[in-house]
């Protein structure tokens, strides 16, 4: 499971004042602490700043976050063409791009940073006529979403589908709807991988931490493997974890028995 | 989601104290208690006194446990075909059996005792081989099974089919293959429930109920409708609580919500 660390992000108070104060201590912990919490990539999104300074700050903030956890790649998150070409140019390695989408125009233009930096990316399951509102209209977005990426020369192992999941607090079978799509396209694309935020199925409803570590679970059923989250989630990473092996990802306990001989598991 | 609170056990050290000493208010008090964290129903099993005496101890604990939690039914578990019979006598309105099987002798003695009470019954999903080993002798046990009930005069609704899922520390395809039997069963059988206890997916595991957890939110995905469970594990009814408006059985979040008033979500 790939578990994408989300809190780099000026959406969330404190990481913005870190980053509007260039306050590199606070940032370097945070990205380290969520590594050590069992993150495996780090998105990095300082899409508060104003547009003609994102670029800078996220070469700023890229480099700064990349040089303080070594080996873990980044997943360079903006809105801003601008700032994702800077985070991807002074970024080491293999990055990921958050996000393309079957949106003409953000599609044309996130593309060639595909190609240029051989990145792998986040497609969100969208396109100019917005979210699907229903699983069909998904199926077919996402399968053409899918399928113009592999044919622009995108490796499936590349593409992270995002099947953008509704809120089940006002559309009762939305999570149902989205493990269908999930399976689906799974079927249909056996070497794509299919990836999560949580900020979306339980939008509006109390204590939704509950709803969003069930829906990890089941997601992880009908194929999810990357996640977008928050690590300091201990039980959410527990599950995850556990769910590994149940799903014979993780076979013999190996990386679950490792956790806990690391003292990672709660007792 | 039938949750039956697994406490009332005396193969559980402190309940066979109480047995033993005929401490009624211990175990009032663990009765209540299951109730009040979310059990609906309790698991009532003194299989560790003398064989001779179990008769008369169940009749006597039965009693005393539906006497303390009114309306909430019980789960009349033994091995022992007398204090099954014993249980089901003093027991007000529908209880349910733990358990009939495939097993010869334990079936043709069981099956007249769910006809004289009305009971429902946790079925075992083995026969006079043992456990299945593999996931299709375990489907053709369990159609064989449910057929029979059905053909004996049980109605599906009364028949909680329990797939015996193996242990993932020496079987890694073990929780897959039983996630499958569940869905084509329940293809095959709509109308009949399924049920699962959570000594056997994690055993030999360490700090098994991360696995526990992950295994009910999955089953739950695969058709899973009643778990023999601990019930003060809260983390583990939180998540079932936030399943089932993701599986659309708690539309619009109104049991989750109430969940949340009682105070009963943790924050």
């Amino acid at each position: 499971m790939l578990i994408i660390g989300e809190k780099i992000n000026s959406s969330l108070k404190t990481t913005a004042q870190a980053v509007d104060a260039r306050d590199e201590a606070t940032l370097v912990d945070l990205a380290k602490r969520q590594v050590e919490a069992g993150a495996n990539m780090l998105d990095v999104n300082c899409g508060t700043v104003e547009a003609a300074k994102e670029p800078e700050t996220m070469t700023w903030l890229a480099g700064l976050v990349q040089a303080s956890v070594g080996e873990v790649p980044l997943c360079v998150d903006s809105a801003n063409l601008e700032a994702l070409a800077a985070g991807l140019a002074v970024h080491q390695g293999k990055a990921m791009v958050n996000s393309i989408s079957g949106e003409k125009e953000r599609y044309q233009k996130v593309l060639p940073l595909l190609k240029q930096y051989g990145s792998s990316v986040i497609a969100l399951g969208m396109d100019d006529q917005g979210i699907p509102g229903d699983a069909d209209t998904a199926l077919q977005v996402g399968i053409k979403l899918v399928s113009d990426l592999a044919d622009d020369g995108i490796a499936f192992d590349d593409i992270y589908f995002d099947p953008l999941v509704r809120s089940v607090a006002t559309s009762p079978e939305a999570a149902l709807e989205t493990l269908r799509v999930m399976r689906e396209l799974k079927e249909r694309f056996p070497d794509m991988h299919l990836a999560s935020g949580l900020s979306n199925v339980s939008y509006g409803v109390p204590e939704r931490r509950h709803l969003n570590r069930s829906y990890v679970v089941l997601s992880m059923g009908a194929g999810l493997d990357a996640v977008i989250m928050n690590p300091f989630d201990k039980t959410m990473i527990e599950l995850i974890l556990a769910n590994e092996v149940l799903l014979a990802k993780d076979r013999y306990c190996l990386k679950y028995i490792e956790a806990f001989n690391q003292g990672r598991l709660s007792d």
